[in-house]
């Protein structure tokens, strides 16, 4: 509250218990950032930031090898195509990061969010007094289209699956994490295997959203989890892009030109 | 100013000329909008809200001439192609617009605000007492790099630059505009063609610069007015590209994969 | 399809009816574009690139009268902020355009979309053989939340809403459109009146959604078509900003302090 | 290659060193995604991506320390206010992220890279001859506006500083890092507090862009790590307004009207 705001309308129309600044002074989440400098990991601050509290050096663990697992996915990927596209404008790269990172939505990355709400939409049907396998096959009944974090359109098994769950069947047996959604997400993935010739093994968007929703990140933080990670690769290709020199880039060769059709 | 901000101060943080709103009143520019509502053309709206007032009927058709000819350049702009590719990955048109729009950088269409700016140091220089030719001759060997608004990779001839030069022609003789920034223009194609076997004729940057410098346009809206122009086939090809029903569209056929070069 | 694409699948990804280019053509649905400069509008040209035919000249009235009462609804609606902000930034007008274009989502202008939607599913109970009011009381009840294009948190009554009905029934009397989404939007309005101390009258989203429905564009592009619109105002603000000369510039004076609430 | 790309030149299109996809692999920097995950941190993973090799710990340790010491500097940031924003306005995580990335343009964030180039223009200087004093004056004399990296609006001494040159100072002395835009930066800073009643202190750009090009990230990288950065504290804040449940938050309490200022 000063003179030009004496109710302390204005200020609290900013509120935040994230930061708190005053000449001299930046604190985040209660703690002095000079306190936070040289002490504290990337990952524990991401954690910080988003909940106020830091992680055991076992969460940290686990919530930076789902960010590690999915930072890249090649150029095919819509986002990094984009990137390294926008690169070539003569814009910046935070204007690169942001057209792609812009992309990152349902169909792109989103499906980390929608599996957490189909793995708890699961385990709410087996606090019913459904056994597991009972809830995950009406579950799978009455989801409205395909389901989000199983099969991939490219991998056939995707490899970044199985180190991933390894991670999560640790951090169960350690007492990390309580492995309720593990188990829920293993079920999903056993009846989708059964009587089929080909399974639909789950992905990364799978795995990543175990280990969110374990470690306690409800469903939209899936995907700002990813987002920060995808941003990681997307700034790689953006940056690898600018120093080809090129401009303009389209998304083929140029003697080749798109069909028209009418 | 209220009892929450008795100073003013916090209303006057956001001051703006253009509008002005209260509990049933909108006026634009000083205009009510309702009596903006079915009088005033969308042209005319445009350089109402950049400008401050209306402008005449030929004025408003140059500008418009300038607005429909930069509307699409096809999936091999990089705009086009994101806006494409975003519209696959489960987010609105919205965004799908933002991260085409968000690539029309100085390397993307930008060229135009700098091509006012040539065209500015053309007649500076002239205006000190040279002739047209050699301002023009001076200006060229003085620019950093490549002249912007000339000569175009795929178009050997531009197909927008007849008519549009032929437009601000005929605007010129009839006074609607003074005609020093065409004259600067064609003063620069002239000598770029000068003892070429393959002169560099104007491009689209470079026409629709002239036009809008003729108007009265400061350089930085050059670019603020092709984004108004080009988002209009950025719409066009994300809605189309909607339509297909394609999920997570990469930038080449799936089974291509992209060569790793270590 | 050339010797780098003998099966033509690379142009194909690409495939398009809005544009054909070659070198020295540039065809817009089919059409040379030297042929649009100059005798075609800012607003028949939308209509081409998003349907492939031009509009007859009160279509296009009807449709412009849309775009222009959308253009700006000043600094306190978030997208005109967000672009104010951005060009103190040190970024181009087009990266201020699409930071503040991304944000036009569901609960921001998206309403139109919805709205369409809304007009859409009385009209199909209408036809299920219901009298209109009943259809449109039974389309309330079942709609999950607030009813989108009705009301404003601002205008008691929006003054878009008048004029903007009025070009509708304009256009209906003299069978340029068939008024049955009108219909159907004054016949929720009269319900939503109905035993009320305030009525809730329909909104900017409401009358545009009616426009863009009997003109017989479909709901998302109620959203596209509302960008467009709004870009124009977000381009004016970023502009002004951008005039100031001041840098990063926060939402409220400096010298406040947004409240620290742990 | 394969028949519908018999030459490789679909494929060279998007050729690079990054990643490498095939069914069933991935690789990242020519790492398989499955080696890097558990083992690897996320500053490594952040380095590999950009560099193609892994950092020592103390390297990781030094770079970490400069990413989250910037995550954040709370809602007058134009930034974190866009987030805030954009999060109220029916679109995702990814989106309101991307909004505010996009800000971190030349004057928001941006003068960490122009920072590495004064810092390298101070080197230039020296390494011709002069004397490291006589460097620095010649560069400020010759610097076209203020000196980007020193001097803060807000923070009179910007707590994050200390810690920061701290931990290179530390580094150099432990042969992690040269030290020489260490040299630099503290002969500006001494300059730039002589014979003044008010020092102008190195800031927090300045401060990471020297950890920045001890590391030998070129310039452009500085802004590309200060995106990553501060995309963590835009998300958190981004998710911080969306649990709020506001619609369509403006940049000052509703009741507050922008002064029309004609």
């Amino acid at each position: 509250m000063n003179d030009i705001d004496p109710t302390g309308a204005v200020a609290d129309w900013w509120a935040t218990g994230i930061s708190r600044m005053e000449p001299g002074v930046i604190e985040l989440r209660g703690r002095p950032v000079q306190d936070l400098i040289g002490t504290t990991g990337l990952t524990p601050m991401i954690w910080l930031m988003l909940r106020g509290d830091l992680p055991t050096a076992r969460q940290a663990a686990l919530l930076e090898a789902a960010l590690v697992a999915a930072v890249d996915h090649g150029p095919q990927a819509p986002s990094i195509a984009i990137a390294r596209m926008a690169a070539t404008c003569g814009v910046g790269l935070n204007n690169a990061v942001a057209s792609a990172v812009n992309t990152l939505g349902d169909a792109h990355g989103g499906a980390g969010e929608q599996c957490v709400r189909l793995l708890d939409a699961v385990l709410q049907r087996e606090a019913t007094g459904l056994d597991l396998r009972t809830a995950a096959e009406r579950t799978i009944a009455d989801w409205p289209r395909y389901l989000p974090g199983f099969g991939h359109r490219f991998h056939p098994r995707d490899p970044r699956r199985d180190p991933l769950l390894a991670l999560v069947e640790d951090a169960v047996r350690d007492g990390v994490v309580p492995g309720r959604h593990l188990r829920a997400g293993k079920s999903l993935e056993a009846l989708l295997a059964e009587g089929r010739d080909k399974p639909v093994p789950m992905n990364i968007d799978g795995a990543t959203a175990i280990i969110y929703a374990e470690l306690g990140f409800p469903a939209p933080l899936a995907r700002g989890l990813f987002v920060l990670s995808r941003s990681i690769g997307i700034l790689a290709h953006a940056w690898e892009e600018t120093q080809s020199g090129q401009r303009n880039k389209g998304p083929i060769p140029r003697t080749v030109l798109p069909t028209h059709r009418p």
